[in-house]
């Protein structure tokens, strides 16, 4: 059994308890052997809680409570260790293997993924060779997700000098069991399987992979742990974006499953599920958010409805002496589509006081964006005075094309405790739009209709500042996603490279407000913030 | 000779320049030997722009440019260099050594530090030997900044498996080069001089270190290279916090020289130079500031007013019905002082017109920390309106204090490019003023005296929220800093543990808003921000 569970970072009780409730259930159905995700007791990525040895004590010591109840059982969690040896790093990231009521050895990963979301030689040792459990006449190997990616060379940045799969083809094995935190993004799913099918057919053994599930800051896990047989097919698939037991027999011979159809149902399931977690893992139920009659604020609306529930969701319409009045009018058919609060609070009366205070400060210079910045900024003001003084978060609405132009108002429309949405470029909040109306009308038509505009000004449309989302957010993606140069983008789209260079440069000038952004939720291969480190001051473009 | 220049990050051709010019003095001055910072060609820490091959082949191609200019000279430069092994990471941190015009070979950084603000590891191979070359007849050891720090035991959360300096003990050696890009801490430098004069006396040989200088994003780097002789005795030190060439004469034995005193002055000169360097390496002049009457901000505005000039800043009070009308007198005197403008802005003409707005949504609710909020945001609002419109950077005004304990306000008094003195206690906030005051009075002695107020309600201070700062103080350097338990705190300081625990969860909570504050200047072990990675998300206390 794949005990795919949805632990909480540092919450070494609750975790616990979630263990051992798998456990009971296991021995209740009759199950031999049972599998955690990758540090299930700390939840994954643990970060700098891994540098407390009150920390890893705390951990360890949670090992004895589990112990006792693995009576009857092949059991393996994933926990830190210390490591003893003296030899660089004090832990390793490891597997505590159970058996019958002890815990018999540990095995540590070997490959530690360094690069991207992940850092975990900043705490760990790698371990030294594979590790292989008899039990009920089985050879058992226990490995720990990265290692096996190796194999397929599919390894960011890196290329290991050694391949534990290899390692493992000398060591005959019957059955290989692997510990995940393998991350959500975008059509990552079949890489998952295909890299390890390729262990399984090399091995000759069948697989179960158990892999994390839940919402962690800005990574969202997936779960659909699986089980592949001893040729790679897919036999068993647990579920996505919640907890999950996939039981296995591994007596019977069953026909091989196809993984169900990839694409935007499930970056909408993860989304629901980064914002459920981000909440209920702090014991947070309420949210609010700007509801401005643009397509950005009614999907975040449909996903906070759908992660929190309606009743715990507040959405405000501010209106300025720009907004459309359609603007209005869509907003309130979305609210009553989605049974939610709508309130109305016209920004004028606090916009023409600023201009007025202002005003013999500004020394005759003419309306730029400043005063476009400045609306922006009061809404802010309005929606975080009622987050502050009602208890509801504020969930930011801005996008991924938005973040990566710098086209947003720093402590405007960038405020908000989890900005829901800003790793979905424009062009995928629409695919994503078309999605939840897919069976009916829940966004209007309208709203997906119109031209897409920050009514700042007088007939603003984004376009009059950025090119058609159309040409752009391919170039976003290739930049950011694809870390492809400006030269290579412009061949690949047969556009100027004067004009992409001029875009990336303001990707580049941009990064000093993202680093004030708030935390987003990733869903594609790579987000700002989380996994993409660079300067704020620095010449290279 | 040491070249301890200021590179900016990313920065090829400007890098390239200083080298070139260096070079030429060297010549000019009938140097021999020549030693540049770590990563001089790309400024340290480049970070993933180092994922970029372009950017890896870009500086490659100066070291052919470097090379013609070395005519008579043994120069070492430190570079990013293509690991060709295929084995890992495909990067090492490398010094390119030159002798009379040609690139005779490399030293590969063999410690990598992964701890705190580093993360060599997510980028580089370590390298597998120290490096000896010959010239004039003497045994020269290359060396780079970390591959010394084993031998002294003093390394973060690491134990190198490997001693290179042992290493160097079998090979002879005349003369060691280091070059290092060591971020500046109060009390790092003493630290500095004792870990390598352990390595010189190991070897007996005399020892050269070029530091890095300058401010790149959150991190100092202090310079003050330093010659070493056989006895580990400092014979010679490079100026502090500015660009210096460290000329020694090998051939002389001089006599030891003393460290000059440590302390505020340095951490004082620490923060101009992050501040003028975020600025200038960006090609930024002006800033602004908020003047509130209090000593965090008569602090940022003398340090602001070093950086960038009188006439380069911008001063704006900021006053409320809550003002005391001392502190506005004060602001004055202290813009006086300082010669910098100061308008005033009265916030009341926007305070009103929002309690006004939002009063029929309030629901008959007291008033509570939404209302304080409100006037800080107001006053963000007003200061970014100037700084957008006038091109001016804000210049965050918060210590560490109030960061620690989430005492600040999102999107008010957290607004800003660049945070100053996050990283100062209040304690160290009155140390560096009274540095500041040392031979006359710059800051008023009114501002020192004053009880500390955020003046957002009536004859409110700080100590009616927050414990006293000297007993607050300690605490959060020994829970930031020093990462001691609750249970070591409450001892240490005899303390009861529930009241240590709440200040601990406290800290805990505030997470999610230090997470979108601007960067600020390190000068402390353990800054917020960079080389702190603890998730929002998190049960563990």
């Amino acid at each position: 059994m794949a005990a795919q569970i949805n632990p909480t970072i540092g919450d070494l009780e609750g975790n616990t308890q979630k263990i051992l409730d798998a456990l009971a259930r296991a021995q209740n159905g009759g199950v031999d052997i049972v599998v955690f995700p990758e540090l299930s007791l700390t939840g994954y990525p643990p970060e700098d809680l891994l540098l407390d040895p009150d920390f890893i004590e705390a951990a360890e010591g949670r090992l004895k409570e589990i112990a006792m109840e693995t009576k009857g059982l092949f059991a393996v969690v994933g926990t830190p260790h210390w490591n003893r040896s003296g030899k660089e790093k004090p832990l390793f990231n490891s597997a505590a293997i159970f058996r019958d009521g002890s815990l018999i050895g540990f095995h540590h990963k070997q490959l530690l993924p360094t690069y991207d979301v992940f850092d975990e030689k900043r705490f760990f040792e790698p371990g030294e060779s594979p590790t292989v459990f008899e039990h009920l006449g089985r050879r058992i190997a226990v490995s720990i997700c990265e290692d096996f990616w190796q194999h397929s060379e599919t390894v960011g940045y890196t290329s290991y000098a050694v391949d534990p799969v290899k390692q493992l083809q000398e060591m005959e094995v019957d059955l290989v069991l692997n510990l995940s935190a393998s991350p959500y993004y975008y059509e990552r799913r079949q890489q998952r399987t295909a890299v390890f099918a390729l262990a399984a057919k090399a091995l000759q053994a069948p697989l179960v992979l158990c892999n994390q599930v839940g919402g962690n800051d800005q990574l969202v896990f997936d779960g659909r742990s699986f089980f592949l047989n001893e040729k790679g097919e897919l036999i068993h698939l647990a579920k996505g974006f919640e907890e999950d037991d996939l039981i296995v027999d591994l007596n019977i011979n069953a026909c091989p499953c196809t993984l169900p159809e990839n694409g935007f149902s499930e970056m909408y399931r993860a989304l629901v599920l980064g914002v459920r977690d981000y909440f209920h893992k702090q014991g947070f139920q309420k949210a609010l958010l700007g509801l401005s009659g643009g397509i950005d604020s009614a999907l975040v609306a449909c996903i906070a409805k759908e992660a929190l529930g309606a009743s715990n969701l507040l959405s405000i319409a501010l209106p300025s002496r720009f907004s459309a009045k359609e603007s209005a009018i869509d907003a309130k058919v979305l609210a009553q589509n989605l049974g939610i609060e709508l309130k109305e609070i016209a920004i004028e009366p606090l916009f023409q006081p600023t201009l007025n205070l202002l005003e013999p400060h500004f020394a005759g210079r003419p309306w730029d964006a400043t005063e476009e910045n400045m609306q922006s900024r009061i809404r802010g003001q309005i929606l975080m005075a009622l987050s502050n003084k009602f208890g509801a978060l504020l969930l930011n609405t801005g996008n991924k094309s938005e973040m990566a132009m710098g086209y947003m108002t720093l402590y405007g429309d960038m405020c908000g405790g989890l900005a829901v949405i800003n790793d979905v470029t424009k062009t995928n909040v629409y695919h994503l739009a078309e999605y939840i109306n897919r069976d009916h009308e829940v966004i209007p038509s309208a709203i997906l209709k119109r031209v897409p505009s920050a009514e700042l000004k007088e007939n603003q449309t984004d376009q009059d500042t950025l090119p058609p989302y159309e040409v752009l957010d391919p170039i976003i993606e290739d930049a950011i996603e694809k870390r492809l140069s400006p030269l290579a983008i412009a061949e690949k789209h047969a556009l100027s490279l004067a004009f992409v260079e001029d875009l990336v440069l303001k990707m580049h000038k941009a990064e000093y407000k993202r680093r004030q952004a708030p935390i987003g939720i990733r869903v594609t291969q790579k987000a700002f913030s989380k996994g993409r480190n660079v300067p704020i001051v620095q010449k290279w473009r």
